[in-house]
């Protein structure tokens, strides 16, 4: 762990995960991992940029953010890289209409999108919104198509909950895509092009930001493979069966650059004072 | 079509799919294909010997015979090779004690099982029972074993409602399977072991055998994995769109031996009168 420094050198920006790394979700909204709070105001006070990169798709970023302000963080929604909002460029550059198997919570982000007469599907991560009926809807309109198109926002196996694991995403995306034989176009992490979005917005080179997260998937292997260097925290999802894991079937192999405790731990070693 | 006389040189015995071959489900307990409740008649009526191979596990097994006895069918329990009971054997032999994600309409079948303390977990088609709230619970008696097992009752697809085609277990197997990094045990066609435990049962070899069915890949393919004849009737599930899906994930390219349109097409032209 000493030869953090070197491994920090060059280092502009820092994306930031949010669930398992700022907090973790829950009844009530959930609670703040312990430090959190303090450690990304540090971060602000440092030399570093910090965005936020997040998979979240069970709220608009609006209200994401202002869960996390009364959980007493420092964020605004315009620091906030998130699936639906690039989902919805995709679907006006290409001209298409969805059927949305989405959370309530992020509706709203698609009130400007045309949902008649759908030619593609939308998941997301939908919660109990992810019914037996909902999900065979959505396998209906991607069946009827010609050529059925499916987003995933993110293709996460599972998050955490204040109550426990829960089923994120992925796993309802893998449902559809063997039940119709196609295969999801997924918008968020890991995609390159959700990173490379955040990176141009953060207005710094890949060799120049560490992604710091809980999930070695999603965060640290899809960021490495962006030219990224990654760190995972040893909060939310983040498991000691994570390296078992390593060989099974949608899991890469890759390891992280180096593992933190949790974003405090982290920044009060590594980030240098203002 | 002339050459079916060939074809079935050698054959004593018809395996029969139940679903989408002698009728579709849907309210009201479906009803039957046209001309089928004939077909399985004539059926009988010849030298040939006849079973029932079905993964249907939402029903009992009596209470699926009960059904198909009320819409006219010819058969009997003992008839049927389905996988809930095939499950219990493995269950038994194994000392297993499940976790059941099932319907309530097939739980009798595991009447005899201990259940406490789970150390697996069995998936069937549960239907409506596929909610967020099972499935995540399911999930977590997974992710909590040393060794997660689950057991999946068939991988079908889909299959086909007189008010349209529904998602099967297949899909939500996938979304554990992903979840979890495991690979289930698969119960059911198009497993080999469960096509020859309904070949024992009719005392019949593989290559005396040919399978009838709606699934290109369960029944079909499956059966002729395993040495036997198959064919695809285009009732049911049957889409033209079938062999353009064939090179699509999940999909084995294997043809059928011989397309007819349907249970009753094929007996009255190939089975001899007795």
């Amino acid at each position: 762990m000493a030869a953090w420094g070197e491994r920090l050198a060059g280092v502009r920006g820092v994306l930031l995960d949010i669930s398992g790394v700022l907090y973790d979700g829950g009844e009530g909204g959930g609670a703040p991992i312990p430090g959190s709070v303090e450690a990304l105001a540090r971060l602000k006070r440092s030399q570093l940029k910090v965005r936020f990169c997040t998979n979240e798709s069970q709220k608009s970023r609006g209200d994401l953010v202002g869960m996390l302000r009364r959980l007493g963080f420092d964020i605004s929604e315009g620091e906030v890289t998130a699936p639906a909002p690039a989902t919805c460029l995709i679907l006006k550059e290409r001209g298409l209409r969805p059927h949305l198997l989405i959370h309530d919570g992020v509706r709203s982000e698609f009130d400007q999108i045309d949902t008649s007469n759908p030619n593609c599907v939308v998941i997301a991560d939908a919660g109990d919104g992810f019914s037996y009926q909902n999900m065979n809807k959505a396998f209906q309109v991607l069946m009827e198509l010609e050529n059925p198109v499916l987003f995933s926002l993110g293709k996460g196996r599972y998050y955490k909950e204040t109550s426990g694991l829960m089923l994120d995403v992925g796993p309802y995306t893998k449902a559809l895509e063997y039940a119709c034989g196609i295969e999801a176009e997924v918008v968020g992490k890991p995609s390159p092009e959700f990173f490379k979005s955040a990176l141009r917005e953060m207005r710094v080179e890949a060799h120049q930001a560490i992604m710091i997260g809980d999930d070695i998937v999603g965060d640290v292997s899809g960021a490495q493979r962006c030219g990224m260097r990654a760190l995972q925290v040893r909060t939310g999802k983040f498991s000691t069966r994570d390296p078992i894991l390593a060989p099974r079937p949608g899991i890469e192999p890759t390891p992280p650059a180096v593992e933190a405790q949790s974003l405090n731990h982290w920044t009060a070693r590594e980030v240098p004072p203002f």
